[in-house]
């Protein structure tokens, strides 16, 4: 049984999966998965993975049969489970929660070896309308207060199996970057009565010096203080505190814009490992007016060192107008 | 000519150290290293470092010469210089600090392959002395807000040179994890009118359970919510928001629990890869009352993914309590 546990000072959780043996969404080994046919994400292999949660496939098909194009299925040893009771409490100083939520694998594409970038723009909205459904439904668990989706490519980025697929860590609490970032647009709000993140696109869009490309209802720049070289950000235009209202044609163009993005940045790195995280309004909090929500893409050029860890200071050699710059020229 | 840059959001400060030709902290690659006639930090080899800054040498050696115990040497390539005048300048949202600091190399021995559990203890004690040393003198620069001292073991860890060396970054700003950990521990003394280093060193040593070692001046455990498995915290029961106040019979001390901790998380782990940091109160920020210093160890056994990186959550599979059982019984 997993726990929760807070940091008594700075206030970061930890999930304490439990027992070595465990692992989050690791069905197999790396090793194992380089054949496609011991794959648990590859067709005609369903039976490998817990009953699908959702899928996008015919409609004279059926639930975990092989004819699928994406599929949501629980991680076969979840790192947190629906199941358990939410039981709060502490032990002296110290806080912790029961690992309840839920941790689930969206199996992107029946491909086995297949880039996002490489994906159709169908594709890539197939696999927004998946993010969106899920966190609608599980919004519906009162005990969920945050929906963390993120993507590892490549075993820099913490993946461990080659079929492309996201994570999904429903959670019990807010995680501290969301609430550093709830922190700091209530802030501005407070101060200027407007979306800091509102305020950035303008600003950008104005000087133009870090932005990579923009389309009808999305801009993708590069960071202003980048963790890493080409660290990038996309954002919706309209302001919007909830990834799930995101509108049919909206995704569409986060498809076309993120498709370009990461084209670009494979040409740009050579096909690099990368990260990207949804951050979006935590249910239940009153952050409609001041958040804004936002995808942050950070491809793993550099491995982070104690400078990083221990201080939360980066150090990043590339500015990232010459990133931007070089991203825009390809 | 480097810069530091403030996210306008979550207040992260990230370093652009200007130029991918540039490099902290390496001043060959690793590759080239292997052989210890090339490494920049072997005796003989002065000339390929800049001038020293302090060294532990017999009273008839000089400077730069080739009889050295330990010797503190900027860095080559500098990330920040002493020389820059401090400019604080914004960019509409944005704010921006010229990169002024320091940015040193504390070679810990003379020896080209050696792990730090294998030092003498005499050894370790002249590395915490110059960790002291070197911050006393920097505080004199009244630009500088923080020292951080951090190490870097094995590529895993961002480590480049196989040398035995530790980092010096001296800062403009106050990095966040300190400025997290100096909120943390104000609001609790705001509240309880105590430490909360003090309280957390009482109930574990009351617990027994997550301690690995105590000495007469240090106590050792592994942390309640640690970010990966056998992170293990370091520190003084002497409440001390400084680091640089430690006294002689402390840092004899701190060298033979250090020496322990490190044997037995090179036995437990099989020698990993790992990383430290001391965190030290600020200069100038009135924590005297509520910061305590302590050192933080984080063997690197996992690789973060677009968990940790992404929502500040991290996964950790092994309870704390069984890792230090796992440590105390070796």
């Amino acid at each position: 049984m997993s726990e929760l546990r807070k940091d008594p000072v700075v206030e970061r959780w930890v999930i304490i999966s439990g027992g070595s043996q465990q692992c989050h969404e690791i069905p197999v080994k790396t090793a194992e998965t380089k054949d496609h046919e011991l794959c648990p994400f590859c067709p005609g292999n369903e039976h490998l993975c817990p009953p699908e949660i959702l899928a996008n496939r015919p409609p004279d098909s059926h639930p975990d049969d092989a004819r699928w194009n994406l599929r949501v299925v629980p991680n076969r040893v979840p790192v947190l489970v629906v199941e358990e009771e939410l039981i709060k409490s502490g032990e002296g100083l110290y806080d912790k929660i029961s690992g309840i939520g839920a941790n689930e694998v969206i199996i992107e594409t029946n491909r086995h070896t297949l880039r996002q970038s490489e994906m159709e723009i169908k594709e890539l909205e197939t696999i927004f309308w998946a993010y969106r459904d899920r966190m609608i439904d599980l919004e519906n668990d009162r005990r969920i207060r945050y929906v963390h989706i993120y993507r590892n490519q490549g075993c820099q980025a913490g993946s461990t199996i080659d079929h492309p697929y996201s994570v999904l860590m429903a959670l019990p609490i807010i995680p501290q970057t969301l609430q550093e970032e709830l922190d700091g647009a209530r802030r501005h709000f407070e101060y200027k009565s407007r979306c800091v993140y509102c305020d950035i696109i303008r600003q950008e869009i104005q000087h133009k010096e870090r932005i990579i490309i923009e389309t009808r209802h999305f801009v993708a720049f590069q960071a202003f203080a980048p963790r890493q070289p080409f660290e990038t950000w996309i954002l919706p235009k309209r302001h919007s505190a909830m990834f799930p209202e995101v509108e049919p044609g909206e995704i569409r163009d986060l498809a076309k814009i993120f498709k370009d993005v990461f084209s670009r940045l494979d040409a740009a790195l050579n096909f690099p490992d990368y990260n990207y995280v949804i951050h979006t309004a935590p249910f239940g909090v009153a952050c409609r007016e001041f958040y804004h929500w936002h995808l942050e893409i950070l491809p793993r050029v550099s491995r982070p060192s104690g400078c990083e860890w221990g201080s939360g200071v980066y150090i990043n050699s590339t500015p990232p107008e010459e990133a931007a710059q070089y991203l825009r020229d390809l």
